[in-house]
């Protein structure tokens, strides 16, 4: 094992030993080959020592092989329909420009048709732990590698579950953004309406370090993105759980009370609308858009192989082609029809999510061996994607995180919130994820220790609106107002000090406050900032009330944020608590107006008199 | 006539007389019986007696028939398609709860196929000036009952065109809203995925007045929504204008240098990806949307007439029916690939309208006769559509207003906007209005003058956000800084007055800009009002330069508003100048720092120290 902090060439010498070792050649596709990953590395290395700012310096990178690599063969898993693309797709590129280091191409279940891992002709990708059970699909390839502890971080895509399903059930966090958060540019399209690319790691904080900097410009964050959840969130979960075997049931159950002894207030909704849409994805017109993406294809490979006396020299999986076929058979008119239901059955689902931060859902419902999926290969594979499927299909955003064993598996939650609410899902994961799970077969060279840079919720990293406020008094974290921000979906960014040139005063107000006005005698003053959307903080100005202020603050690092201030009245009459620095560390009994808040008033008056500009003017 | 403030029970017996003299049932499928109306004018007249604020008070509208209405049959001008509905649809009910009073139903190109407005076994809808030519179309009788003068409003719908080619023929306004800003409750769809409900009137300033009442709910406004255009507006027009006679040609160009001259930036860009999305509505897998909407009756129906010596007793129109039928025989695949041409259309479209405001193109093409559509009724409606079947396609927004004559024809320009833009567009519209048109046959009783509110774009009285921001100086309009309230797409609201509270000290900052502090010793303060979305003023207060700060200003009628104030030191250390009142008014030398500037710093610092706790507190 190497240290923590080994530069990128050593680890991607240890990952190349690992991948040989793992004796797993059906999670590969393609492996780049050594001299070109160390050069990669080195100028990952080298770019480090310049002071280059790399948050993902020498991660090393799997990407599922219907996601374009310039120069490696995108397959989707079917060696016919390879080509060698001369760009990274844009997430790709993303990773790589943050200091990921791409080792190579994953299997995955071709043409990402599949929520098993086994459909493919590069092989069956076994799970990391109990290779007689299925990896999960169709991201299953690049799961398994981050599992295995082969990479640091891969590249998914979801359609109905591929970048959940098989992190579920290796154990691993998977992000899956709101559509089109990051870009699909160079993608394999599955159904192109409802493709989204993903990103597996070992752990939360790395995942979103990666989202942030694979996310943004595809399709821009709304000026009121809510940037964390609630200091109490509520969530929803399922009042039934079909396909639950009774001991997963009651893991879920488990899990729901360890959330709400964490205080994340949960309460049971009813799940038919969910279901009803994962089944218009499976038994309704909406598979067309399987055959708009590879249907053409197919169908002249299929031809092909009829006439050839090898049988199927594409490398067509035989369940993949027929689902993609049935899917050519599909009258527009049914497409419509159902993209119509689909859109009544969002409007229910979103009035069932009506007061909740989000929902929580089993990741998968079992973990099936892989004779269980070889006996009914298209049944077991819908049943897999119960608590996945309707996801993309109502635009929502996800995070799945590993919580726990049961029965020997791996048990998985995912966090499901609404279009945009990335931030608010992350946030909410974060309190169930369960310490990092440790690689399964070995770490290449150990992942750098990485947190979540301070003041950067992921979708900021990805150009979501933000403007830092700094607060000093009852807008701090836990502070009587602290709600205010908190419902405007502020995110808590830690504690600041202003520059030296402030003073306070306590004000007379309910709750009590301090006010601060600019001097230039005055103090570094004890601070929080928060992080709020530009809509949020727009909302947050309308609704304040006189005395209170806001303008430009400067901090004693020099830089500078919206902050608090109060206005001349109440910088007057407040009695002065400068001295104390810290709102907390005032007297709580300071504030009232005293006789000597009379004169001072009387000596503003007077000030202002005397500055008549009939007498000023020269 | 009647006068202007004739009360709702009089104009609509006028309006009874004038439909009946008009002469033209064809504009007609339901005329509600004289009991009915005058029972519900007699209901607006009480309850504006009664001080309620009823917007619409006493205007007479119209509603195309495949809009509900209680009690009137919805046919779609299918005689065979009928329903009774029990409810109104939305956006009828919400015209009606501002005091609108409901004429009847009104003809269309059957299921809003069309925009010619002769494909109705209800009769050719002839244009409102000269009857051999047609009314345009599917919003026909609609548009014609406000060219007479026989409504003062009118519901359309639009797909295609249907709520702007005749607007643009008939010589009245026509207002389009980005999609769903008007909900589609209780309308028979066309193609679901791109209809929207609309409103004609004879000026814009009524059907601004409409829209706001019609409009919200259905799709939240973002909260960075534009609410006006800039001071001068850059606009895009088609470099070439296909299906142009020479004199519409002329016309348009001649248009195109009033807009310039009024202070317009005005620039031709290509307009080929426009009219390739149009070409996707035609000839392309789009129209299936028309068979999922009404196919499965247009097949029974056809069935039955096949069968029937009556020959057609649902009243099918032929061209339409042919029309449906060939719909439904699109594969999904086909509709998918299209909808994807269409995304990638719409990505290139918004390249070309990058840095500008608006589009203006020439609402129809040419204005045919009746003989000209009759033997050619597929090409003919095809190539009216050219300027407006991008438009939903693209999720745009977009008003029709009127522009003089030209060869005996009604002229008429589209304002076409970003999706949301809906202000900015109806502002540029604005610009372009010729003096509102008088009534073709009878104003009935004159509908009474209305203004669109003061300090409400239509879409903030339909629910956009908007926060009210006093200026005093540099930010009003005209003055050095009002373009950083313009770029946000903030909207003059005009001229107000503080209360009694502020004192003002002129700053020594570049451009020259007041300081206002609160004050018991303050004066009325000349100010303006902007609205601005919450997102715009995040965002501006995000960029606000100290020793500027955004708090509560309260307004001499006693209302609130975010206003301007300066911080402690500013305040002490400016010049004075309250006596002014106005900024304006106030001489452009006063301000810098003169020796008494130095006396007022002392005195606050001495203030602020005499204010220590330690002394202070009892």
């Amino acid at each position: 094992m190497k240290s923590a902090n080994a530069g990128a060439a050593a680890r991607v010498r240890a990952a190349l030993a690992a991948i040989e070792a793992a004796g797993r050649p059906e999670i590969w596709i393609t492996v780049r080959a050594a001299d070109a990953l160390l050069a990669d590395a080195a100028a990952v290395d080298q770019a480090v020592a310049a002071g280059g700012d790399l948050p993902l310096a020498g991660l090393l990178l799997a990407v599922k092989n219907n996601v374009d690599v310039a120069g490696i063969d995108t397959t989707a898993a079917c060696p016919g329909y390879a080509y060698t693309p001369e760009h990274d797709a844009e997430a790709v590129a993303r990773l790589r420009a943050a200091g990921a280091v791409v080792l190579g191409a994953t299997n995955l279940d071709q043409f990402a048709t599949g929520l098993v891992g086994t459909r493919s002709p590069h092989g069956v990708v076994r799970d990391a732990r109990r290779p007689e059970f299925i990896s999960g699909g169709s991201s299953s390839g690049s799961a398994v590698a981050v599992a295995l502890g082969l990479a640091d971080i891969a590249i998914g895509t979801d359609t109905a579950g591929s970048g959940r399903v098989p992190a579920g059930l290796q154990g691993i966090v998977g992000i899956k953004a709101t559509l089109n958060v990051v870009s699909t540019a160079g993608v394999v399209p599955a159904c192109r309406s409802w493709d989204a690319v993903t990103i597996f790691a070992r752990d939360l904080g790395t995942a979103e370090l990666a989202m942030g900097a694979m996310a943004g410009g595809a399709r821009p964050w709304p000026a009121d993105a809510r940037l964390a959840a609630p200091a109490r969130p509520r969530v929803a979960y399922p009042s039934s759980l079909p396909e639950l075997p009774p001991a997963w049931a009651a893991e879920f159950g488990r899990q729901i009370a360890r959330l709400q002894a964490a205080g994340v207030e949960a309460e049971p909704i009813g799940f038919d609308v969910f279901l009803e849409a994962a089944r218009l994805l499976y038994d309704g017109g909406l598979v067309a858009e399987r055959y708009a993406a590879v249907g053409a294809f197919v169908d002249a490979a299929s031809s092909e192989g009829a006439g050839n006396p090898a049988g199927n020299p594409a490398g067509l999986d035989p369940t993949v082609a027929g689902i993609v076929r049935a899917a050519g058979q599909v009258p527009a008119h049914q497409y419509v029809a159902d993209t119509g239901r689909l859109e009544g059955l969002k409007r229910q689902a979103m009035e069932r999510l009506d007061g909740f931060d989000a929902l929580v859902v089993p990741t998968a419902p079992f973990h099936p061996g892989l004779e269980e999926v070889a006996a009914d290969p298209v049944g077991v594979n819908s049943r897999m994607g119960t608590y996945t499927n309707f996801c993309n299909l109502f635009d929502l955003s996800a995070v799945a995180v590993p919580a726990g064993e049961v029965d020997g598996a791996q048990f998985g939650l995912t966090v499901v919130g609404r279009t945009f609410d990335d931030a608010v899902v992350a946030d909410i994961a974060r309190r169930i994820e369960t310490p990092a799970v440790p690689p399964v077969l070995f770490a290449a060279g150990a992942a750098p220790a990485r947190q979540r840079p301070a003041g950067e919720p992921w979708p900021v990293r990805a150009g979501a609106s933000c403007v830092p406020l700094v607060v000093v008094g009852a807008h701090r974290k836990g502070q009587p107002l602290a709600h205010q921000l908190e419902t405007l979906g502020a995110f808590w960014d830690g504690p600041v000090r202003t520059a030296p040139r402030y003073r306070m005063v306590s004000l007379d107000t309910q709750p009590p406050k301090p006010g601060v006005y600019r001097s230039d005698d005055g103090a570094e003053l004890v601070a929080e900032r928060w992080l709020l959307s530009e809509a949020a903080l727009g909302k947050f100005l309308a609704a304040l009330p006189e005395p209170m202020l806001l303008g430009s603050v400067r901090l004693n690092d020099g830089s500078s944020a919206v902050g608090f201030a109060c206005d001349a009245v109440a910088a007057a009459t407040g009695t002065d608590i400068t001295e104390y620095r810290d709102w907390l560390a005032a007297p709580a009994a300071v504030g009232g107006r005293g006789s000597r808040t009379s004169l001072a008033d009387a000596l503003l008056v007077g000030l202002t008199r005397g500055l008549q500009p009939g007498i000023r003017r020269p």
